[in-house]
This record gives structure tokens, C-alpha cells and sequence, in this order.
């Protein structure tokens, strides 16, 4: 391309970026896996047990609207570091009461706070990751625990190349090191790593640390009418529909 | 059974003990994948490149000796922290000279000290892997660096559930932090994690950690002439000719 004088230095060009990454990590919670479906049907599952009756859509996101709020204490030093299945406990102890779900005992919160470790993958998630694996290493870069990463990846069939988590690093999702972290584990230098996620606040923390950027739209994130986020155009390197039409993007058969 | 007052206190039974590990996480180099075979391979192709005969068995032998002593250098602190990509090319540069490959430049060392990447699986490791993670989280405990790690599976088709690195606790096995790391990262109390390995001096320190452990058998990890080390019976909790064979005893179909 030439470029004249007077042409702005920024370019109008809808053509994306063709940078390639040479690794690929992926949030997980919304992005890989379907919180909303598992936590509410298991909360229906159990409830149903107990002859009790709710809307455990709001159940689930009301649980999962805790979530941020909790790590955001430990990232300010509030908690000390506490691990994902434990903030899970406590927030779900905090909103049993308002879903008629306080006659719930131990062994039942135990096992309700698990449903965490076996949400089901997207219908796009496995066949997505396992074509993206064929060119590039695929691994979580997940606020949740080694563990419950370990156990979901099991359960739903998901072909990570490993697990990377917050809690290799003592630090959560979006404070620097874990991007960073994700990036020294594999080998890369951050501009090298691409993190795909359905959350632009996780993307522009990964973008201002040097990562590219995939947001992949997931528009049941949080049941029927979830409303999508707003992003503006070119923000991120990629926007994909799901984990397939990112593949036919980065040109992966 | 019932025991008589005159009875030893410790059961002669050959019986092995029926513990069952709730996890499984395996040495690397020796136990899965075949580090002599393939340096030796690709040294003796690199050699050739460059018109040097020599023995490559040995070369390799002679590379992988260095291996303990410079990670009880880092163990010691008389090395900062230093990953073995990094280790594995110093000693690669003191031993080239022997060997008569003080020619190679910096473009054939760096792959050359790449051939730890690409280290061919022992014939039975796939299957046996594939057939364990059926019924058991199935991770590497290694000092390898986790991108050598990840690579190499990749490379192998090492169906790992995840990768477990002494690079994440900044600690060399035989230290006590990589093998309660590796059980607190998966959520088990150490004797619930079981190590498999074809070093006994690797199973001693895990089992002096409180862990399971399982002594493969690896007639070749040195080549043809490789002399099996001593193991006490009963010493371990398994003793196994491959991985097919230990599933078998841990009754994974």
C-alpha cells in the first residue's frame, strides 16, 4: 500500500490484523463452558429434592454475580489468597437464603458447590478446541481452581494441551501476572499469546498487558435474555461467532 | 484373618496393599518418554549433517549425567532459579567438545537442545496413559519446564489431563515442595496421589512425602545396556513392566 501525505496515519482498513499467535489461552467460565445451564439445572435438580420451587435462573446468577465481587477482596488484600471452590462456598451461603434454599445441608451444599467443576461445555467448545489444538497449544487462563479445572476438563471431554489457573500465579484475572504468567509458562513473549474470552473487561486487561485479543460471543452467557456486551469495532484481533468460525479466521482446517 | 499372639506384627502376605491412589502423576524423562533413544537419534543425524562420527549413545548418556548435578546446583542456591531448556544447553556446551561436536554453531545447538522437546513415548505410554485416565487424573510431576512439557506431548500425544511442572513451585524434585504441590494443585492429600516412575531415588523422597508410589520398569532408559536398579521388594506399592501392566493391577479396563 502507499500512503500519501495527507493520509491519516491510522488505517481505516476493515482488514483484520493477520498477526498470528503462536499459543492460544482461553477464559473459561461463559467462554468455554455454560455456567448459567449448569449451575441453574442442578440448583432445579436439588430443589426439586427439597419440594422447593424458584427461578434458579436468578439462582445462578445471582451466585455468579458474587463471583467478582469475592475476588475482588483478595486482589485488594481483603482475603487473603482463597481459591475459587471456597469463594464459591461463600457466596453461595450468602444467597441460599433468598431462594428458599437455607434448609440445604452440608453434604447438599458440597455437592451444589461442585456443579462448578462439571459445567458443560458450549456445543461448539470441544470440536472448536480440538481443531484450534492441530496449530496452536490450547490452554485455560481461568480464575478457577487447578483442580476444578482439572475435574471440568474430565467431565466435559475439553482437549486442553494443560491448565494454566490464577492459582499458579496467587493472583487473580485481570491483575498483570496472570497474563503475563500464562505467557512465561508457554514459552512466549506476551504479544505471542492470544487470550479468547466472551468478556471485553478481561480482553482490554490481556490487551494492555501486550496479548492479543479473540472475543467470541456467547449470547446465552447468562440464560435467554442475555443482553451481549458492547465492543467497539477493532478493538480486539478476532471476533468470532463461537470456537469454530475463530478457527476459520486463523485459517485452521 | 485372624492373627495369634505369636504372630509378627508385619503381615508376610505378598498381597499387595489395595490402596487406591486418587490421582496419578508421573515422572517424565525415563518413565514416559525414551530421552536415549531420542538424543541419540537426533545427534547422530546432526552429526552426520556435519561429517562427525562418533557414539551417540554415549553422547547422550554423557548430556543426561550432567542433568542431576546441575539441578543440585539450583537445589543448593548456588544457581538462581534456572529451567532446564536452559540447564540442558550448558551442559550440552561442556560435553560437545568430547564428542567431537565443538563445530556445531548456535542455530544447531538450539535445536539440537530442542530434541528434549521432541522425545519419542515409550511404546506402551499412550495406550497406558489413555487406558489410567479412564479411571484416574493423569498429570506429569517433572522438572522438565512446562513449555518443554507441553511441547513434548503435543509432539507424543501424551493425553495428560495436565501438565505439573517443578517450574511452578520453583523447587527440583527431590524437594518436598514439588510433590505436595503437585497434590495440593490436584485437591488430594498426598497419600492419595501416586507417583509412577522408573527411579527409585524419585519414588524413595515421594514416598518419604507420604505419597503412593509405582516402580516402572524401563530396561532401555539408558539403551541396550542398560543395567535395571535395585528395588527391595515391597519397597513400593506397585512395581510394574509398563504402563498397560499397571493399569492392569489397578484394575483399569
Amino acid at each position: 500500500m502507499t500512503t500519501s501525505a495527507a493520509a491519516p496515519t491510522r488505517s481505516f482498513s476493515s482488514v483484520p490484523d493477520l498477526r498470528r499467535p503462536r499459543a492460544l489461552a482461553f477464559d473459561v467460565f461463559g467462554t468455554v463452558v455454560d455456567w448459567h445451564g449448569g449451575v441453574s439445572r442442578e440448583a432445579a435438580d436439588m430443589a426439586l429434592r427439597h419440594g422447593v420451587s424458584g427461578d434458579w435462573s436468578l439462582f445462578a446468577r445471582d451466585w455468579r454475580a458474587g463471583y467478582p465481587l469475592a475476588m475482588d477482596r483478595v486482589r485488594r488484600g481483603e482475603l487473603p489468597w482463597t481459591h475459587i471452590d471456597t469463594l464459591h462456598r461463600m457466596i453461595l451461603d450468602g444467597v441460599v437464603g433468598r431462594h428458599g434454599l437455607a434448609v440445604l445441608g452440608e453434604a447438599d451444599r458440597h455437592q451444589l458447590n461442585h456443579a462448578w467443576h462439571r459445567l458443560p461445555a458450549w456445543p461448539d467448545a470441544v470440536a472448536g478446541l480440538t481443531r484450534l489444538k492441530r496449530d496452536f497449544p490450547v490452554t485455560t487462563l481461568s480464575n478457577g481452581n487447578f483442580s476444578l479445572l482439572v475435574d471440568m476438563a474430565r467431565n466435559a471431554g475439553l482437549p486442553w494441551d494443560a491448565i494454566v489457573s490464577a492459582e499458579l500465579f496467587g493472583h487473580y484475572k485481570p491483575d498483570p501476572e496472570t497474563y503475563l504468567g500464562c505467557a512465561r509458562l508457554l514459552d512466549v513473549a506476551p504479544g505471542e499469546l492470544m487470550l479468547v474470552a466472551s468478556h471485553p473487561s478481561d480482553l482490554r486487561a490481556a490487551r494492555s498487558n501486550g496479548l492479543m485479543t479473540a472475543y467470541v460471543k456467547r449470547p446465552f452467557e447468562e440464560g435467554p435474555g442475555t443482553v451481549l456486551p458492547h465492543v467497539d469495532a477493532g478493538e480486539f484481533d478476532f471476533v468470532a461467532d463461537d470456537f469454530l468460525h475463530l478457527a476459520d479466521q486463523l485459517g485452521v482446517e
